[in-house]
């Protein structure tokens, strides 16, 4: 018997979202039903809808920024109980089997990973996201959000906070280590924070300065504009780490400039125009670069018990599921401080 | 006083090499005097002689692939003593303060590293190279060639197998990880001999399968030809870590895509274009692009060391000082296998 739940769907690509019910499985022995609370809107569930990237499965339901409250648990599951506050991300299904599974990077699953909305579960089935007030998730994909996490605000960090935690981690983050930021948007306010809360020094690139207070509150030591061609002449060779958060294309070479010998810089957007750069910007002091996309779930829990611990959260703007047609050009054109949650509870 | 040495020098750019005399410093107090027994052919030779690069300090005696046995050393020299077998790679000198210096990594000294040639000293005299009966180098740059690496065939391992040894070290070559040699020239047979002396499975990315044979005597299990398209296909996800040895532009996607979740592609040679690559081909596995420019001294002395116990050395061929205008086309054509070495003797 599957249960009827209230959403937002996009009809078609580029069509404005709409009202609807959609219906959610019920209850397999390992599965989690979730009353939804917060949903994150995420740049990407823009470029979803809009149909800019590969797979377009209409009427498409988005959301993979999931916080809410268990009600109900299948026989056999015991991670999660009834009233336990849970998240979801940008995954429901891995094959668990595979090498990539069994270290906990489900994200890399070698069968290839369900992703939340607009794809395929393994038994066919389009999935739906979080913009509905209810969901059906296998608990191995169901995230515990401590206490000292607000439902609201820990929405984004499904998406949002582990695209930025996972690459800090991975290229240490910590103290004694210089990390800039570039783009002071729904990832880069949030990757400010993290860093700064593992002890790095953290220094913003933005385009202009007209977040600087932003910045520093959320625990950036420096901030510089990089219109101003001095900031790529100030900054030579200073940062372990780079972590960009831009999705249009950069000029590689100036960015790389910036970096300590053997220093990383990692981007998280995905420019539609290839990148270019001079293999000696990276040859001449061994600088890397990379990129990284979301992480593994035992990333995600560490993530959310680290922003619990440190008092981590996206700055955010609550709002009715009727003005998520009005916020989504808000985002494209970052008119927002710093992600819109949407309160599915008005759906 | 100074010591007079035979050499051959370039005495402008593109201007075939000739026989000369030069005058190398009397010895310091920390200086060991060298008499040159070989020194190998590099490539960035060839790259200097014609002025392709940024400096261009001619009269130029090259070679930086230097051999020899210590005939004397100044007061303060703790480090060697005279009938010590030794080499000298790329660089003669570096400020010894900085951070890099005291980290051992001379090559990234702030003040900047003192190339063997075509650089200028600190005191502003321009640096010869090993392509002479004799040198002059500061104990720390002098490396310990061990009892079990011939002189001819180690001059090769001051650059080539440095610049090979040190981006396998960084990123993980050993048991289980299966690593990637682009190309098979001078570099390369080295990379080979390197890696599977590590313990990694070794394959081979060569344009066709002409030196086959060879790369599995130097210990490759596998080699592909990159101008047949289903290597592509065949060898999707395999790698750990692709070294590239090529200095043409390559087409980076494809190759990102031969590597596994968060595996590195990383590259020594120089294409005088700029690389492109679309960022999709990093983010999608938090792979890696990476350079790798030689390595430091203590690096150095480690390699030298590890090619006398495993037994690697570069396949060379022996020259006199009379052919070595003819050998580099040979190089640039990569009709050598697979390395020149001059028998400074013949000078």
């Amino acid at each position: 018997m599957t249960t009827t739940a209230r959403a937002l769907q996009a009809p078609s690509a580029q069509a404005p979202l709409e009202p609807t019910t959609i219906e959610r499985r019920d209850l397999g022995p390992t599965d989690v039903a979730i009353d939804v609370k917060f949903c994150g809107i995420c740049h990407s569930d823009i470029h979803q809808v809009e149909g800019d990237w590969g797979r377009k499965l209409f009427p498409m339901v988005p959301g993979h920024e999931i916080a809410g409250v268990v009600t109900a648990v299948g026989s056999d599951v015991t991670r999660h109980a009834e009233g336990d506050r849970v998240g979801v991300g940008c995954f429901v299904d891995s094959c668990g089997a595979c090498d990539s599974c069994q270290a906990g990077d489900e994200h890399f699953c070698a069968k290839g990973v369900v992703a939340t909305y607009n794809g395929l579960d393994y038994d066919g089935e389009r999935t739906l996201g979080g913009y509905s007030t209810h969901i059906v998730v296998d608990e191995r994909f169901v995230l515990r959000i401590p206490d000292g996490l607000e439902l609201d605000a820990a929405a984004p960090l499904l998406c949002a906070g582990i695209t930025m935690y996972n690459p800090l981690k991975r290229w240490g983050a910590g103290p004694g280590k210089a990390v800039a930021i570039v783009g002071m948007g729904g990832l880069g306010h949030v990757g400010v924070q993290l860093a700064a809360a593992m002890g790095a020094e953290v220094t913003v690139l933005s385009q202009t300065l007209s977040k600087e207070a932003d910045g520093r509150r959320f625990g950036a030591s420096a901030y510089h504009a990089t219109s101003d061609p001095s900031t790529f002449k100030s900054l030579r060779g200073r940062f372990d780490l780079i972590l960009n958060t831009v999705s249009a294309n950069l000029p590689l070479d100036a960015y790389l400039g910036l970096l300590k010998p053997r220093g990383a810089m990692v981007s998280v957007g995905l420019p539609t125009e290839p990148d270019t750069f001079h293999a000696g910007s990276l040859i001449g002091r061994d600088r890397v670069l990379s990129g990284s996309n979301v992480g593994g779930l035992p990333m995600h829990q560490e993530m959310l018990d680290f922003c619990a611990e440190h008092g981590v959260a996206p700055a955010i703007e609550v709002i009715g599921g009727d003005a998520v047609n009005e916020a989504y050009p808000r985002v494209v054109r970052s008119d927002v401080r710093y992600r819109f949650v949407i309160d599915v509870g008005t759906l």
